[in-house]
């Protein structure tokens, strides 16, 4: 079954998914700022202080994936005794956030990596192993945190830095997703895997323009895989390329031949509205995710959108690389969600 | 295809590879304290010294999974072009080894983040892919670097700060496995995915009781869902439990009624002689990963082992996690690799 293409590999970089493969229920948790934005009513849970009720912001980011994952597991009357397997990841050192949740809810893990890419990545790899019945339901979820993420990656925030205005604010958030099949959920049809994009850029704050080339290469890898073209979508959402990356990938698209005006949004610029203080917009894992998994998902299930393709996009630096001089690699992974009701 | 078990899924965290998946070449690099050790030899590259010719302990770390990389691609006449997808992991913030490399070799890569499991995380999901037709030919690899793994994790190396002999040596290396289906090497055929176990243990200077327990529900597990039990294979190998950790698994395993004396060994002890100064043994992703994919290939291609089982430990620490006083959580991964020849 291996011989050059199967029913499940289109190409080298895209799976299909045609073993009616849904997302049977979603689930999100934000911090204040988020739960002030433009999509705050969608949000499960939204609380009113950075620690969630807990001693420390990693304290506080656990108890955010925690509540994403059993939402989006009450939604569906499941428990975790129920999901094969969970796909996760978060952008804490040694994915920690996502170890201990794993360890509460007792599914079996597949860590993965992908900074802020890794909503879809998860998400993608969840439902290869459900169309290809390795699992009968699986869990694909990811967070960050924004001052988890200022103390690791940048400054302890006492330090009161400044920032140019091409820098990003980390989402505080969480989201999770439930996948299976049957029932009347969104279906996932085809997942496009990144490759890893480094145009030599070198500034962590401004991660928007390191990334625009890898979504720009997955999306055409995605629609030359698919033969589809951007008018097949209702929807095109990058992870968190805000207000800097946005415009560039438009234009990269644009020079591939791609008209991406009609249909394409950035989550990190829906997640928050122009006149909450987030420099160029939202970023981290959590970006894609809760926007992806409220606001998405609320609209396919009524109908208001029936084919969406989600590319997460994914700045890999680490404070180390950076400081030894490396540039930025970047990658993007892309999940196409569809319909919803049939 | 997904109701109750498939030709795949054998139960909730055990997967089934029927469709001749295979292990089409290996290679391992090494720093000069492993060339030392008694699988010396049998490694496809040895370095001199730490820095394996770069100017950092990280780039050095990326030369060993780059030669890895290339050394496996060279023995499978395959370049990067022919593989689909690059299941990879190390344990530097980040997954930065990894990222580098992917750019490199210019192949789809999925990131993974399993601690010192990675070895089995990612030839697990090289194997499913493969097997399902997701995809024709995998890499999966999985680096680590003592100095880069010190200075991370633990002290910087100057401050010479004494250990306990329950301490363990971070092993400097990196493999890579070519996966894909027909020829002549050894076949992967089942996968046991781990939970996340955590026990309290909070001393990151004794992971080898920490990670015990994990490696005990996994290989527990393996047997229950396969109906194989340890006589069935002809070596089981811990990745890094070394010698504190080995010990305690077989007392778990023999309170469980599975008597391990005959078939087992560790990694952590397997790579390093006694009189080498390595505290309990080795450990790191790259235990596991230099050890499968020089020594038990070697057997298994030569017909000297027919059936092995190799359960990569991961302790999934951070040191602000344990700094905040949190326990160890740790996983284990095992992977069943038969014959070569037929």
């Amino acid at each position: 079954m291996n011989n050059g293409s199967s029913d499940f590999r289109v190409s080298r970089q895209t799976w299909h998914f045609p073993n009616d493969v849904r997302i049977l229920s979603t689930a999100t948790a934000v911090g204040p700022k988020e739960g002030e934005g433009p999509l705050g009513a969608l949000f499960d849970k939204v609380y009113d202080d950075m620690y969630a009720g807990q001693d420390s912001w990693e304290n506080a980011e656990r108890q955010l994936l925690e509540d994403a994952v059993n939402l989006a597991l009450d939604k569906a009357n499941l428990s975790g005794q129920d999901i094969d397997v969970f796909f996760a990841g978060d952008l804490l050192n040694q994915n920690i956030t996502t170890s201990f949740t794993a360890e509460k809810v007792s599914i079996p893990l597949m860590g993965m990596y992908g900074a802020c890419s890794t909503s879809m990545l998860t998400l993608a790899n969840a439902a290869a192993q459900i169309n290809a019945g390795y699992a009968n339901k699986a869990l694909a979820a990811c967070s960050s945190h924004n001052a988890t993420a200022e103390r690791q990656y940048r400054y302890p925030t006492e330090y009161g830095g400044q920032k140019p205005p091409s820098a990003q604010w980390t989402v505080t958030g969480a989201g999770a997703a439930v996948v299976g099949t049957g029932g009347s959920g969104p279906r996932i049809t085809y997942a496009t895997i990144g490759k890893v994009v480094d145009m030599g850029i070198k500034d962590p704050f401004d991660m928007g323009s390191a990334m625009a080339p890898a979504a720009a290469s997955t999306l055409q890898t995605h629609f030359k895989d698919t033969g589809r073209n951007p008018n097949d979508y209702d929807l095109i959402v990058t992870g968190d390329l805000a207000a800097v990356g946005f415009p560039i990938l438009k234009d990269l698209m644009k020079m591939d031949g791609y008209d991406l005006d009609r249909v394409y949004n950035d989550c990190g610029l829906m997640v928050y509205s122009p006149d909450q203080e987030v420099f160029a917009g939202g970023s981290g894992c959590a970006s894609s995710a809760v926007v992806t998994y409220s606001y998405i998902m609320d609209q396919l299930n009524k109908g208001k959108l029936n084919k969406v393709l989600v590319c997460a996009t994914g700045a890999l630096l680490s404070p180390v690389s950076y400081q030894q001089g490396n540039s930025i690699p970047c990658i993007a992974h892309a999940v196409s969600i569809e319909g919803g009701g049939s």
